[in-house]
């Protein structure tokens, strides 16, 4: 199917949001650019965007098909766009955790690597001005940011895609320590996984070395951060 | 009965804690010295620790006389000291709140003095070098600061003591805004609540002027703090 771009309704810090003319319909367009600490620091990591968009794109129709998980996603479009439905994001961001690292290791005093003896879920209240700040359940509904009921379908969605990906990635050579995910409420309310799953979203460890092949080779300077990208698609996609 | 006091055992910012003859018996003994923002600012409130002391102590009796919380609480001994049982402390600051103040309201961008539609529970783990961060359940199993039946006592008793005192203090013309405590491990296993309840650890405003009478009017130096804490005391206790 076709869809007409439409207006420029959003552009973030790592995609472009266009109106369609259908409404219920949004085409996301990833872009190359690299930002770390809620904006402070700032780069380009080329073909970036070309590989989360495809990375997510493969990811959600395996959640989908495989897994049974609804998704926003409709189709890709090309090398950088992809026509999603549209949703209400609920303001949360959403980190599963395998293994202790970044700011949830910072923050307890935990040696990053410590394996979790279960996943780990946790909420951050997606707003930038206040830095996303940690929340826990009885704060999001005291403060309306989710029903109980919503809450309870995205901890399960969660710890769902955490499973299947967890195991999917492995076999690719890839432990899952972390990773975010965001999710919607389309026009007819139901919950669906929205927004990316991609280098940029996820802490991705070589299953053998522990060499990191995400976005932290960027956060922290650890150098061939393009290499990286490359070869999360390659074991993925095999390309 | 008689325990002879024995070796100081640590001086916190607001108590001095003592062994016993008795293996099972500690003794607190609380100081008139002021703390806040994690010990940044100090000061002292004259009559502080005679206040605290016979507030705690009047609260834990009526909690566990009239609500059936068990509670660390075996008798006082003078004006700032009281024999409790000896507990290990679980290490988590267990804060129960009825209306957005302090942290909370700024964290979350939300007016203080906002109701919240019903009592939000928040933990943050007791660690001054990390300066008590929030943590959620999850957290709280997987690091081990707690079992998931441990948290479920703990939740439990945390809304029973927040729905008895806070008719209680509202009889006593007082709101309760918010309050933090702690809570223990006896030696055969059974968690019980410790540590204290005064003007230190809730925010009490008062019913019909929202008048700040706890330990606010010294964080935010807003004079009269002396005044406050016997304010509590005479409402209280009627002295
Ligand atoms: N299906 C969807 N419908 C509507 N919005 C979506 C959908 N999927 C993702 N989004 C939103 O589109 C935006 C994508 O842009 P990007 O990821 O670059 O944002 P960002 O810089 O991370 O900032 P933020 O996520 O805080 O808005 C995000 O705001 C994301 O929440
Ligand atoms: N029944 C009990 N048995 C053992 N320890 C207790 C008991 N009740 C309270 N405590 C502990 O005794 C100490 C009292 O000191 P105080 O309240 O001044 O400490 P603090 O400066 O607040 O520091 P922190 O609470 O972080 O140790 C606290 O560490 C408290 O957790
Ligand atoms: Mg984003
Ligand atoms: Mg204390």
């Amino acid at each position: 199917m076709a869809y007409q771009k439409g207006a420029q309704l959003y552009e973030g810090k790592a995609k472009k949001v266009f109106a369609t003319d259908d409404p219920e319909v949004y085409i996301v367009d990833y872009k190359d650019d690299a930002t770390a600490f809620n904006g402070l620091k700032k780069g380009t990591i080329v073909g970036k965007g070309v590989i989360n968009n495809r990375v997510t794109n493969f990811m959600m129709k395996q959640l989908s098909e495989k897994a049974g998980i609804p998704t926003h996603f409709i189709e890709q479009l090309s090398d950088r766009e992809t026509a999603v439905r549209k949703v209400t994001i609920v303001p949360l961001e959403v980190i599963i955790r395998n293994v202790a690292a970044g700011s949830m290791a910072k923050r307890y005093g935990v040696e990053e690597g410590t394996v979790l003896k279960r996943p780990v879920l946790e909420f951050s209240y997606k707003c930038d001005a206040l830095d996303d700040p940690l929340i826990n359940d009885d704060h999001i509904i005291a403060l309306g940011f989710a029903t109980e009921e919503e809450l309870a379908t995205i901890r399960d969605l969660a710890l769902r895609v955490n499973a299947f990906m967890k195991d999917y990635l492995l076999e690719a050579g890839i432990k899952l320590i972390d990773f975010k995910l965001e999710f919607g409420k389309t026009t007819d309310g139901r919950i669906v996984l929205a927004d990316e799953i991609s280098p940029d979203t996820c802490r991705f460890w070589d299953a053998k070395t522990n060499e990191k092949l995400d976005k932290d080779r960027f956060r922290r300077d650890l150098g061939n951060v393009e290499g990286a990208y490359h070869e999360i698609l390659r074991r993925l996609i095999g390309e």
